[in-house]
């Protein structure tokens, strides 16, 4: 087995990076959701001054990085690499973000998972020596989403309970191999899980099977159980998918009760807030929650160790269309202040 | 600076990854081109059994990593990191592959710089004590790009002669941290340029910058030059970008001359191959040309020292819509056989 490997997915870093900084913006509906005091900043106009919503979340992702890098007293060219991805054809929003940036790019797919392959990454090459400083981000943009995977939103269209609403934010955390906390202590690497949902609409479901999976995986590799924990957060799960994986975790002999939360969950207050329906979703949707209100948490040490837990669902309308189901994949990352 | 670092860019291994094996399987058309000799499987039918151009690329990518662990006497589960990526939305050749192979994955979109992308990142992971064993892979097919990015391909749309042509064919390539080479040696990591070419006919043009970029900061942090490349080759600039990129590093004091070529213009016979104009593009034209005939020298020690510099377009349909030029990158990595 690899040197720095634990069990058959996870890594253990000996000198774990610390994340120095975040930053975090947010949509209108998620600045007045109840996490709205850890944001960095709210959008006043989902178009943020530009011309498509498509540009919008480029501006977002962009802005997002660069304020990161301020709160570190950081410039780019400080920076040795940039971890990011995000939904839209050709991950559009972080290529046009990394144009302006001129950091040296790796680009990622791997849909709402992208926070935590990004961290999982960034962690990697910087407890690997290849870098002091680099940047994992990502974002999501309600209406450029919708208009991709959907319908254009000039149909109206209605939306089932168990319908999720993609986050418009993005987050950024800036990882450096010196620094004060929060470490990167574990990363356990997902695989592609399938158990045949093929409802677009139910996509918290759908991705159940891939989280399940690396939590599990997680545990059996590094003999941490819940308990050892302070918080384990998937992505986006939502409402019916977050009470489906209590249980299947459950079974194998892991009660993650108060422990566990999602992300998709806590962005929204689901019992006020209109259409947000089973929860929040979209790769903005663990990125705003982790680098606004999780991070805050762990810096002033009233959660002690995270595990963060992105999930993507890895369809697209053509694999849907061509009656594929929709396969899932989630990265925990395990973050401590210590 | 980091320890592993050279200069702004590049990463030198001091335990190089070991490219075991590789595989590369090719379409009809590339199977009639001057490399046929080199792939091991050629298609007969571009459907390669499937119902539709999507999931045979799908069956395309799984089917060449099998390949690539058949010949190095693995078997999926032994395998520590798959990444991947493909020019389909959301990457869906390389993810429904994934759920075939169940190897923890990273999903990566990088256009068609994505096997030097991969390649980089499978060296960092091994290099840096996370894995044994990694596995680096991209595909593209010439039938689900066209009518992605283009035009149905029953419009039978004319092409000008600066047009490139997809490639369909896959290649991957299994890196080992124990192995007989060729090794990865170093690593140069692209930032994303542009230039403001809009010309989505002519996009070996609007890679140029990003490769050039790149070939210049190899060569400015590595302190090599061409002299001491046996082989320089970039992924898809075509008969166009090929002569220009020449140039413009010639201009920085490097003459690659006659060291230099690029996959798409190798890849087919440009002269009598009707339709393919200025040469190859797509993922998997690096992919089969580096996996196929590259490999197939370093190993019989024809070629000493190969730069492999995948380039790619980061442009969509929906971002030349909205009047964006077409940002580009490139990825370089040396491997040797010594």
């Amino acid at each position: 087995m690899a040197e720095k490997k634990l069990g058959q997915q996870t890594v253990k870093f000996n000198n774990p990076p610390s994340i120095i900084s975040t930053a975090s913006i947010a949509g209108i509906k998620e600045g007045e959701g109840p996490l709205r005091d850890y944001y960095d900043m709210v959008l006043k106009d989902d178009l943020f001054g530009e011309e498509s919503w498509e540009k919008a979340e480029s501006k977002l992702s962009r802005e997002t990085v660069l304020l990161s890098l301020s709160k570190a007293n950081l410039t780019p060219d400080k920076i040795d690499y940039l971890f990011a991805g995000d939904l839209l054809n050709q991950i559009i929003s972080s290529s046009f973000s990394a144009r302006e940036l001129k950091i040296p790019f790796f680009g990622l797919y791997g849909a709402c998972s992208t926070m935590t392959e990004s961290l999982s990454m960034a962690s990697m090459v910087i407890d690997g020596g290849y870098a002091d400083y680099a940047v994992a981000t990502t974002s999501s943009h309600f209406c450029s989403a919708e208009r991709q995977y959907r319908f254009p939103l000039e149909y109206g269209t209605q939306r089932p309970p168990t319908a999720q609403w993609t986050v418009t934010g993005s987050g950024a955390a800036v990882l450096a191999k010196n620094g004060n906390g929060p470490y990167v202590k574990f990363v356990t690497t997902g695989r592609v899980m399938d158990f045949g949902v093929k409802d677009a609409n139910n996509m918290g479901a759908a991705m159940v099977p891939a989280a399940a999976d690396t939590i599990l995986r997680h545990f059996k590799d590094t003999g941490l159980s819940p308990k050892d924990y302070d918080l384990i957060a998937t992505g986006d799960l939502g409402e019916l998918g977050g009470e489906l994986i209590k249980d299947v975790v459950a079974k194998e002999g892991y009660d993650m009760g108060s422990k566990y939360t999602d992300c998709g969950i806590e962005v929204y207050d689901t019992e006020k807030q209109i259409d947000v329906n089973a929860g929040g979703s979209g790769c903005g949707c663990s990125a705003i929650t982790f680098c606004g209100y999780i991070y805050d948490q762990l810096v002033k040490k009233n959660l002690g160790r995270v595990l963060l837990v992105s999930t993507g669902a890895l369809l697209s309308p053509t694999s849907s269309l061509q009656g594929e189901s929709i396969p899932g994949i989630a990265h925990a990352v395990t973050i401590e202040m210590g």
